[in-house]
C-alpha cells in the first residue's frame, strides 16, 4: 500500500474546513437567540481540531501526485469522513438524533441523497435546516469536482470518455482538482445566487428560498418542510424545474461558456437526450392526467413538469404524492429515477450518457451480426468509442443493478416490505431521496425505518453517489497489495 | 432481404408437425369419451393443413445453408406461428378461450413460461391440460436446440462462448440442427421419462404424473391442479426439485456423459456456482424460516429446495405461497428469478453464466485500473473470452434490464399496480410464471389481467425467451435491407 499521509492530509483539511463552516449556522442561531449557537460552536470545534490534527499529523507526507490507489481510497473516505462529523450538530442540537439518524441524514446531505430522518421539519431550529441544505450544497460542489477530475483518473463507470475534456493531470491531481473546484465553485455560486433570487421574486420568504437554492442547485433536495415543495405549489415549481435541469446538465459546459463557446452546450447530444426524455415523459403524463385524472392543461404539465425533472435529475423533491395519481407514474417514476441526469454535474444514478453508450454498443454489435465481416465501432458525440470506455460502462451498469438487488434483498431481510425494499434500493442508489409506497414515498420519509436498514440505506447513498465502481475497487486484495 | 422460402418451408414443416403431435390429446379425448376429441381432430387439421400448405408454398426454395438474416427470422417467427396454431385447441375446447387468451397460453407453453390464464384446472378434460403440457414439452426441447445451434450462430447474448462446443455449422444450420435435436431428443425422453416413474414412484397418480414431468423436464411449470405442486407436497417436491436441476443444467455435458466423459461435467463452472448459489438460498430460508416462521427442520429445508429450485431453474411451480413467508423470502424470490439456470439448458433468465462473465470482466477491469499498463482479460472456463462475447453479454444484460423496465411502465398504463407490473414483467421476461402480489402471486394466476396487458406480457415471454436480441435484431433497417 502506498503512502497514507498524503490521503490524511487532504481529508484533514476538508474535515478542518468543514468545521468552520459550521460558523454560518452557528451565526444563524446567534441571530435566532434561541440558544442553537452552542451547537454549532460545540461541533465546529470538535470538526475544525479533529480536522486540524489529522492534517498535522499527516503533514510531513503532503504530496501534490496521487497515485490511482491513493486517488480511490481518498474520494471515499471523504464521502464517509464528512457526514460523521457533518452529522454532530444533529445529534447535540434540536433533532437530538442518534448515531445512526445523525450519520444517516449527514451521508443523506453529501451524498445528495436528500432523504429524511426527521419529521417536523416547519418546527426545527433554523441553524439545523440551514445546515442539513449546506451538507448537501457542499456535496454538490464536491461531485463535480470529483466526477470532473478524479473519476476519469481513475477508469471507472466510463467517465474516462471525458477525460479529454478535463485534461491530462499528469498524476497531479490535487492542483487540478483546486484549479476546477474554483472555476465550478464561481458558477455554482452564481447559480445558487440566480435561484435564490428567482424563489424570492415568486413569492418564497427569503429563508425558504436560500435553503431550496442550496438543495436545488445540488440536485439535493432536502425542502425545510415536511410536505417538502407541497407548501409552494404554482409559479415556485417552474422556477425549480428550470434549475433543477441547470444543474443536471454538464457543468464543463458552463466553463466553455464563459470561455465564450457556447457550441458545445448546444451540440452536446447528452443534453439533447436528457431534454428529450424529459419532454417525453411531461407530455405523456399531462395527457395520462388530464385522460385519466381530468386535470386540465396549465396545473397537469407543471405539476408534471416539476415531478418529472425533480425524479429524472435525482433531487427528489415532492410537490404531490404522484402515487395518487395511479399505477402507471408511479410506476414510470420507479424508472425515470433509474435515467438520471448528465454526467459532469451533482446528477446520480446510471446517467443518460450510459444509456447513449450502451445503445451505440447495441447498434454497433447488430451492424456486426448481420455484416460478419465489417467491423463497427460504437461512437459517442461524433467520436469513436473505446473498448475500454465501453467495458467500464457495461461494468458499471451491471454492478449497479446488482449492488441494487443485494441491496433490496438485504432491506428486505431487516424487514421492509417488497415496495419499500426496492424502491428505497433504488432511491438510495440512485441518489433520488424519496421511493414509493406509503413509508418513503414522495409523501413519507425515514424516521420509522429500522436501524439496520438505515445504515444500509447510508451505504448504498455512498456506492451510489461514488459510482458503485469507485468503492468496491477498495474491496480488492489487489488494492491493498498494490 | 434473403429468399424467404427457406424460412417458409421449415415453419411449414414444423406447423404441419405441431398438427400431427394433435393426435395425442385427441386419443385422450377418445379414451376418455368426453367429446373433446372433436377439438383436437379440428385444430389438428387446420393446424397440419395450414402448415402444410405453407411448406408446400415453400418448397422450390428449400436449402440447407442459411443466411444469418434467414436464421434470425426463422427462430422468432417459429416462436410466434406454433403458439398461434397450438392455441387453437384452448378456442375450441372446454376453456371457451377468446383469442387473447388463447394465444397467452399457447405462448406460455411453447416459451415454457407456464403462466396461466385458466382457473378450474382440476376440472378441465384432460385433453387440454395435456395439450398444455405437451406444448411445453415441445418448446423446451425446442429451445435446448435453438441454444446450441442457432444463438451461437447469431452471436447474440454471449451465447457464442459456447461455438466451440457445438463445431462450426459453416452456415448448414438446418441438417446440424436436426442432427443436435436427434441426440438432445433421446436424453430429454430419457430424463423425462425418470422423472415420470420418479413421480409414481412418490404416489402421484399417472396422469398427473406424466404432465408433471412434461413440464419438469421443460422447466415450464404448468400443472393439472389450481394449487400447483401445493397438491403434493411432501417427498414429491424432492423429485421435482432434483429434476428441475437436472434440466437447467447444461444438456451438452449430458451428450458428452453419454460419449463417455463425465469430466466435462465434473468440471463445468457454470454448473458449480449454479449449484452454490442454490445451497446458499436453501440454506438461508431454511434459517429464516426456522427462526422466524418457527419451522421444523425438514420442512424449512423441503420447501426451500423446491421453491428455489422451481424459480431459479424458471419452473415456477408453487407449492406454498412464499409470500406468506415474510418480505425477505417475496424479495429474495424476485431476485432469485433474475439469476436462472445455465445456458444450454430449457432455463431463460439472464443466466449464470452471464453473471460469471460480468463478474470476470469486472475483475478484469478493476486489475487495470490498478496497473494501467498490464492487459488483464477476463477468463471463463479456463479460457480468454474474447471482446466480441464480453461486448454480446453485456448488450444483453442492459437490454434485458431496459426491456424489464418498459415492459413494467406498459403494463402499468394499462393498470396493473406496482408489484403486478414490475413482477410480472420479470416472471415473463425471465419464463418464470408466477410473479408477485396477490393478483399473479404463486397462489394467483394471469386470468383476471386485461386483454392488452395479455399481449405485453406475451411479447415478453417471446423476448426473453429468445434472448432478446435475437428478436430486437428483426427490427433494424438494416436487417431487412442486409
Ligand atoms: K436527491
Ligand atoms: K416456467
Amino acid at each position: 500500500m502506498d503512502d497514507l499521509r498524503p490521503v490524511g492530509y487532504v481529508i484533514g483539511f476538508l474535515v478542518a474546513a468543514l468545521g468552520l463552516t459550521m460558523l454560518i449556522p452557528m451565526g444563524v442561531g446567534l441571530f435566532a437567540d434561541n440558544g442553537e449557537w452552542e451547537v454549532f460552536f460545540e461541533a465546529g470545534v470538535i470538526t475544525f481540531v479533529a480536522g486540524g490534527a489529522i492534517a498535522l499529523a499527516c503533514s510531513n507526507g503532503v504530496s501534490d501526485r496521487l497515485s490511482i490507489q491513493q486517488i480511490f481510497l481518498l474520494t471515499t473516505v471523504i464521502w464517509i469522513a464528512l457526514p460523521l462529523f457533518g452529522g454532530l450538530p444533529f445529534m447535540l442540537g434540536a433533532t437530538e438524533a442518534s448515531l445512526t439518524d445523525a450519520f444517516f441524514e449527514a451521508m443523506s446531505g453529501v451524498t445528495t441523497t436528500g432523504a429524511t430522518v426527521f419529521i417536523g421539519l416547519d418546527d426545527l431550529p433554523p441553524g439545523i435546516l440551514l445546515w442539513r441544505s449546506m451538507l448537501q450544497w457542499f456535496g454538490g460542489v464536491g461531485i463535480i469536482v470529483v466526477a470532473m477530475v478524479f473519476l476519469p483518473e481513475l477508469r471507472v463507470g466510463g467517465m474516462q470518455v471525458f477525460r479529454s475534456e478535463a485534461f491530462d493531470t499528469d498524476g497531479k491531481v490535487l492542483p487540478r482538482a483546486a484549479q476546477i473546484a474554483n472555476r465550478i465553485s464561481s458558477i455554482y455560486v452564481v447559480l445558487t445566487l440566480m435561484c435564490y433570487l428567482s424563489y424570492i421574486l415568486v413569492g418564497m420568504p427569503a429563508f425558504d428560498a436560500l435553503n431550496h437554492a442550496l438543495t436545488t442547485i445540488s440536485t439535493g433536495g432536502f425542502s425545510t418542510h415536511d410536505a417538502s415543495f407541497g407548501v409552494y405549489q404554482g409559479p415556485a415549481e417552474y422556477v425549480a424545474a428550470v434549475y433543477m435541469i441547470l444543474a443536471s446538465l454538464p457543468f464543463v459546459r458552463y466553463v466553455q461558456l464563459l470561455q465564450g463557446t457556447a457550441k458545445p452546450l448546444w451540440r452536446d447530444t447528452q443534453i439533447h437526450a436528457y431534454l428529450a426524455v424529459i419532454f417525453t415523459f411531461v407530455i405523456l403524463f399531462s395527457i395520462y392526467r388530464m385522460v385519466v385524472n381530468d386535470d386540465h392543461l396549465e396545473h397537469s404539465l407543471r405539476e408534471g413538469l416539476f415531478n418529472v425533472t425533480s425524479i429524472i435529475s435525482g433531487t427528489g423533491y415532492a410537490s404531490v404524492d404522484y402515487q395518487l395519481w395511479g399505477a402507471f407514474p408511479a410506476v414510470a417514476f420507479f424508472f425515470i429515477g433509474l435515467i438520471g441526469g448528465c454526467a459532469g454535474s451533482t446528477a446520480c444514478s446510471i446517467k443518460i450518457f450510459r444509456y447513449q453508450l450502451l445503445i451505440a454498443s447495441v447498434r454497433a454489435q447488430i451492424r456486426n451480426i448481420h455484416s460478419p465481416h465489417g467491423i463497427f465501432v460504437p461512437r459517442y458525440q461524433g467520436r469513436a468509442v473505446s473498448e475500454d470506455v465501453l467495458s467500464s460502462v457495461m461494468a458499471f451498469f451491471s454492478m449497479f443493478i446488482v449492488t441494487l438487488g443485494v441491496t433490496a434483498v438485504l432491506l428486505a431481510a431487516t424487514g421492509l416490505d417488497f415496495v419499500t425494499a426496492i424502491s428505497g434500493a433504488v432511491a438510495t442508489l440512485a441518489c433520488i431521496g424519496p421511493g414509493l409506497g406509503e413509508i418513503i414515498g414522495p409523501a413519507g420519509n425515514y424516521a420509522t425505518i429500522n436501524e439496520p436498514a438505515k445504515w444500509i440505506l447510508a451505504i448504498a447513498m455512498l456506492v451510489g453517489r461514488l459510482e458503485v465502481m469507485s468503492v468496491y475497487a477498495l474491496f480488492t486484495i489487489r488494492f491493498w497489495r498494490g
